[in-house]
């Protein structure tokens, strides 16, 4: 069967990065070695370095991937209403149903900050620093219209994508609950974090998506 | 200075936890050799298998004295009231000061559970579990006294500890924030979370403690 080198080489990166993300996730960035990766995904170390020049620009690849990812995800889920608890309502079903899909990858992009050089880490800093500024927007605005009681703005951002990220350990969709189930009880957590009361609206517009 | 063998015994061992915590912490438990560790310490790597024969059971010493640790900590803290906000409040401020005096501590033993082997996990995890058992029965007590409102006991738990242990992945006690200013602000998320006013009483208590 012929195929286009393009379309190959494609097949080639995906495999890398799917596999770079298992063995990472298992065994932790520093274990992992290009020639143990190569053997994985069954190409010659060379072909690797084709694709990412060093172990590190693989690494940082995957974790600006997960974070664009985020951010992507989120533009598009994101309401155009101006209900602040209607926006948190999206913003926590967005980000649990994201990180659900993408166990390896978010547990990598949390635990390897710890292996990026310098300014590897400050443009993936800048990625979080941007996605949670749109949590505190949410909860700032819900803050001021009186909807939301909030101590501080930033720890209370924080606090709740800590709490709703903590899913991954954890859940597994297989089991007793189903993604949507979990997602709607650490929802109703947040709103009862945040002060709110979870509006009907928000409930409705749920139940019919 | 003449010292004797078992003090020396006891500051060596302390100082392979210590080095091992760091280490490990830093690089990931696969990545670290018993020769490197050895080496950090300054002693042979033969002096380093008198105390622990293997590499894992030096993780798995690590990870049972952190939880054991953590359920004296909490076995000292707790209080003899009945009130299950003042048992909550007892809570969270006993885990976030036990967690942030010991980051690198809890850095491992949330990571490094994938490093263990099967009867060690379970023995790690029955002390979790025996943990998260005695927030649970707060939770419960203080839904059954109508001062809690909560739709799952068992995921309100998981959801709390991740909340709070999170804490130590971004707070530097020497920034703007006190140990216990940071514990208050999460203490008022948590109940707040678990629909409980935070009665005057507690806060009285700590005001004074």
């Amino acid at each position: 069967m012929a195929r286009t080198t393009g379309s190959d080489g494609g097949r080639t990166e995906a495999a890398i990065r799917e596999a770079a993300i298992s063995l990472i996730a298992r065994y932790g960035y520093e274990a992992v070695s290009m020639r143990q990766l190569a053997a994985e995904v069954g190409v010659q170390a060379a072909a690797l370095y084709r694709y990412f020049p060093t172990k590190e620009d693989l690494l940082f690849t995957l974790m600006r991937e997960h974070m664009e990812g985020l951010l992507a995800a989120w533009d598009a889920a994101r309401l155009a209403t101006a209900d602040p608890r209607a926006r948190l309502a999206a913003f926590v079903r967005n980000h649990i149903r994201f990180h659900v899909e993408r166990r390896h990858s978010t547990h990598v992009s949390n635990m390897e900050l710890r292996s990026l050089s310098r300014d590897n880490l400050t443009q993936i800093l800048r990625l979080r620093t941007s996605y949670e500024k749109e949590l505190r927007q949410i909860l700032r605005d819900g803050a001021e219209a009186g909807v939301f009681v909030i101590d501080d703005v930033g720890l209370t951002a924080i606090a709740i994508i800590q709490m709703i990220t903590g899913v991954i350990v954890w859940f597994r969709p297989d089991e007793r609950l189903s993604v949507e189930e979990v997602a709607e009880t650490y929802l109703s957590m947040t709103m009862r974090l945040t002060g709110a009361e979870m509006p009907r609206e928000v409930q409705h517009v749920h139940a019919h998506a």
